[in-house]
């Protein structure tokens, strides 16, 4: 059984290399997946119902319902919510990826990216800026006001612009943000500051009143983290592709939603492996301790998946110290210990100063359970409590325990055949 | 004697290491520097006249004659300048610094550099972009027609949106874009990116009409090199600062006009100490050899001066390539051999894969005659014939020679006493 296995891998990795995504269009969600649609929201990670949701998601959850208009009141939004009449699915299942709760209602515009390559489509929402967002379970009428603005003024002018730029290739702009320190998870000065570079042109050629162009500009310029979402939909993108291949030990999603971590394999498709979400270890803001930190949460460990975020921080120093991680040579320990679980490198995103060798990428169901290594992840962490907002950011580690399960399964599928 | 130099060195490097450059204003170079009238130009490097110019400034004299209207043809620029009717006098002597050849006419826009610590200004010409531009000597219609359009249509929208936005400060970004890997000689494309950002908000709250703005937007984003001379302003404000410090033997200034290259020092003031400038060891454009090429020239190593550019190498593996410079590992001893003559490391520029050391920074003439080591200087390379541009871009040392001299005069100076 082994050479199938060893073939399989091999064309997976291959299709998750030579993704080439481009950002098309910049859409609202019902648009571009027609099955979301009345009375439903999207969420990050493997599948959960409101009951078993963390209290940041629930408050995210209750937000967007009053976002929609679905509901008044908080108090509304969790009634309608815990009435089990709001369809919950996991973003995973429509191409689609959110940071943190990873809440996608109908009306929120979406970034449109297409792996050229293959012609497959991923979305992610539009990034909300620091502070008091949606993503980390806030929900009060600034985090909506913010919400419709970006319906209303900037996903039009953003997507007037990328139409007529004819599409933003996102792949020379990821690798050339690697080579300038962002692992693009927790660090994405470069990538945002590239891509505005590569927009601005467009978007000063808007038929936007000069006020709306001056507040899109003001607020692309104001978050560093504003290509983290462009990123993540690339990543599904490539990791989409490789999920195409059967047969193979290709780790092709990770997600948590925040109650439970989990992930996917290529040999057994849409399938999750799930366990208990495990806490970052983390720096906290001024005021934050562990104590109010919700478990690790979030679509954006596709990141991880495709070899960037942890597995990419030996090029990217400056995020160490942001996610508590020592010095650079703990960086470099990181990527090194990576490696030790991946199939390969990734031969379009390098890092200068290992000699331009590519991130460790495509991570293998089997390492991982040989060795023992658990995939690491940077990420933010959200207070517990629906409505803070996000306390800190940190690494987490993947439960050992979703790769064991997936293995027996694995081993299972290969016996009943 | 040992103590005052020493005390003369540390409230140099105080100086040099606490300027604060803030960009201030763009402004004709005749308004700032109202010695700068009709018949007058600047050059890069030490004093040289028209007979002893290399042949790419030559050519970018008669190109500034004729964008002056001072003369119509290149023949009559060429017979204007040879019969020593128009004064030609080094930037430096002006508190301004231009990249290559470093030529000032009246009309030029520069960059109004205030180093906010001391008062003192400094002065940069606008980056042309890349291809034929006068600065590497070439001086067609195309390289004049560019400079009127920065003159009529990029400066008065830059200046409007410097002045709207109350100035920009400058050390913030070069700090953060030698953390994205940038030495800010040969690469700048994070510093560009960043000052893009920086300054983008003030300019589309522009008065210029949409088809400018979209003009002035595709220049600024079309050049990677663009923040080289708000480097080099904000390079010379520091230096200046420190030069103010009399009896220290510290570099403040390294330049060549492409014949000579000359250095001060602190103890003596406005005296250059010359000698003919080196070929750069580098990488050609395809189509060049070393045989195309000119001598060592601009006055871009104040950059070097301050402990960017090769000083900083080892923060910016990226550009090791672009210069022919080896591996990441050549980048490293680079960084580590300047740290042999420096006085210090600068506590505001630092390099996070060394674990945030800062540049090594403030170049000691004792130090380079007691080693023998000569700073390094990343530079790019211009065609030996005026009309051509540029062929490369390399490495250039400094002639050992100057620095021998100057510390011959240093002891007479002190004999003398």
């Amino acid at each position: 059984m082994q050479k199938p296995i060893e073939e399989a891998n091999q064309a997976a990795l291959s299709h998750m290399y030579n993704a080439e995504p481009v950002l098309v269009d910049v859409a609202p969600a019902s648009e571009v997946m027609p099955q979301l649609g009345e009375g439903m929201l999207l969420h990050a990670g493997p599948p959960v119902q409101w009951p078993a949701m963390c209290s940041p998601m629930q408050g995210a959850v209750a937000g967007a319902l009053r976002y929609q208009g679905w509901a008044g009141t908080e108090e509304e939004a969790a009634a309608l919510a815990s009435s089990g009449s709001v369809t919950l699915q996991s973003a995973h299942d429509f191409s689609a990826v959110g940071p943190m709760t990873g809440i996608f209602s109908p009306s929120m515009p979406v970034f449109v990216v297409e792996n050229r390559t293959l012609g497959n489509q991923a979305y992610c929402t539009i990034n909300e800026g620091l502070g008091k967002v949606m993503r980390f379970g806030a929900n009060d009428d600034s985090v909506i006001e913010r919400l419709r603005w970006i319906e209303k003024t900037l996903a039009p002018a953003l997507r007037e612009a990328v139409l007529r730029a004819g599409g933003v290739e996102l792949r020379p702009i990821m690798a050339q943000a690697l080579a300038m320190g962002d692992e693009m998870h927790q660090r994405n000065v470069a990538a945002t500051s590239l891509f505005f570079r590569a927009i601005a042109p467009h978007l000063v050629r808007g038929s936007s009143q000069q006020a709306s162009l001056s507040e899109v500009t003001d607020f692309l310029v104001g978050n560093d983290q504003f290509f983290l979402n462009l990123a993540m939909a690339a990543a599904k993108s490539a990791m989409d592709a490789a999920a195409s291949i059967n047969g193979s030990t290709l780790i092709t999603a990770m997600s948590r939603n925040g109650t439970n971590f989990g992930i996917r394999i290529g040999a057994l498709g849409n399938r999750w492996f799930t366990a208990p979400s495990l806490m970052p270890d983390g720096l906290y803001f001024p005021g934050f301790t562990s104590d109010d930190a919700n478990p690790d949460m979030g679509d954006s460990a596709i990141l991880e998946t495709l070899g960037l975020g942890a597995f990419a921080m030996a090029g990217s120093p400056a995020v160490v110290g942001f996610v508590g991680a020592g010095t650079y040579r703990d960086a470099l320990n990181y990527t090194q210990e990576m490696g030790e679980i991946t199939l390969g490198h990734h031969p379009h995103l390098s890092i200068p100063n290992l000699d331009y060798q590519g991130v460790p990428s495509g991570i293998d169901l089997r390492k991982v359970v040989e060795t023992g290594i658990s995939p690491a992840i940077n990420t933010g962490i959200a207070h517990k409590e629906a409505g803070a907002g996000q306390v800190g950011a940190g690494i987490a580690r993947a439960p050992l325990e979703c790769f064991h399960q997936a293995l027996e399964a694995l081993v299972n599928e290969m016996e009943s055949r």
